[in-house]
């Protein structure tokens, strides 16, 4: 393997353990929700500055590749989604850290009767973030297709809980606070399924050349 | 100007007309929250396909000059950051469709006398995009490190207004709604702060090679 090709591999190997602590801190985040864990919560909080340092590492290499070797076709487009789907990965850490806060929050009040199946949207949203990463590594557009589809489910989904939660808050105002922080995890956990479907978009563009963004009832079409 | 002069003015343009095309419908935005005003909403609603669709052709362009001409050093950082810079527009696009739509729902609702003060926070987010997009611009390391500080004054006043929020719906269940509505207003303004960072941190990155990033404490030593 010659130069390029080793740096190539460097860059993929860092966008791989970036993706690994971002999957990680998403999981104990949930897990600081679902389980009331404030340690999960720490380790979410402590990891953070790790990610920001990978993800400046990340975007300081795949620059110089670009300036040294100007590369062509497939891979100027693997660097350019590589430079994309870091800066997603960087995003859905900072939410995970906003999801431990709201566990924080959370931890700290007396436990509620569960109001909204928050470990079923949080399954699906981790089921998306893996597959999109999946698809990145696998150069596999039909999964990251399976990702845009699923994206509908937890918009419909987080919907349905808005509409619970909104009722929960209706019957007194000490349901409030508790609900507002049960709507700020679900609509952070939305907000990572958006991420998952951006990297799965940018999927599409580095192994067809192809941009289906905006774009996504006719994806198949290219 | 050689070829890839001109191609790269014409970049340079079209992430004008992006920057120009997502300010107005921000400031429609706004305005259909403010003055509710039905025809503004309407507006930014159908200005989303225009964005989506310069945001491709910026892409395009962008990776086609990479692909195409090799460039070094600043001109490599700067399509980098047009490159960034134009993921960044292209979600305040969709932020602003957010808030037209939340202001549809107000529109329809018995007005409220004003529990926090929009046009505040709305005008200093309006600031901030605007700074951050000059500041590219004229390539203004200063003007960008104005609206990295800006964003403090937005997250403080957003906790504020939270709170006010808060104690307006627990004054009674009829106030929910038009609250969480409001809420949701301030939390997307919020996030357009947010991404007018992001587009001052690529302006630090792209001027002077330096990654302000994670760093914003000590900005200028570098």
């Amino acid at each position: 393997m010659n130069r390029f090709g080793e740096e190539l591999e460097c860059l993929k190997l860092k966008l791989l353990e970036m993706s690994s602590l971002v999957e990680h801190a998403i999981q104990r985040s949930i897990d600081a929700v679902i389980k009331r864990d404030q340690i999960a919560a720490e380790e979410v909080l402590s990891a953070e500055a790790r990610i920001n340092a990978i993800e400046l590492e990340i975007d300081a290499l795949a620059i110089e590749l670009l300036a040294l070797h100007q590369p062509m076709a497939g891979n100027l487009r693997l660097i350019i989604a590589v430079l994309k789907i870091n800066t997603e990965l960087e995003r859905m850490g900072d939410l995970s850290v906003a999801i431990a806060h709201s566990a924080k929050s959370l931890i700290d009040t007396p436990a509620l009767e569960p109001i909204v199946d928050i470990p079923l949207i949080a399954g699906l949203v981790q089921s998306m973030v893996r597959k999109s990463l999946d698809a990145f590594v696998a150069a596999d557009v039909d999964l990251a297709l399976s990702v845009l589809t699923s994206d509908d489910t937890v918009d419909s989904l987080r919907t349905t809980f808005y509409h619970q939660l909104v009722s929960f808050m209706r019957k007194g105002p000490q349901n409030i606070n508790p609900a507002l922080n049960l709507l700020a995890i679900t609509r952070t956990l939305e907000r990572l399924a958006d991420h998952s479907t951006n990297i799965a978009e940018d999927v599409f563009l580095f192994v067809k050349g192809v941009d289906v963004r905006h774009n996504l009832s006719q994806p198949m079409k290219n």
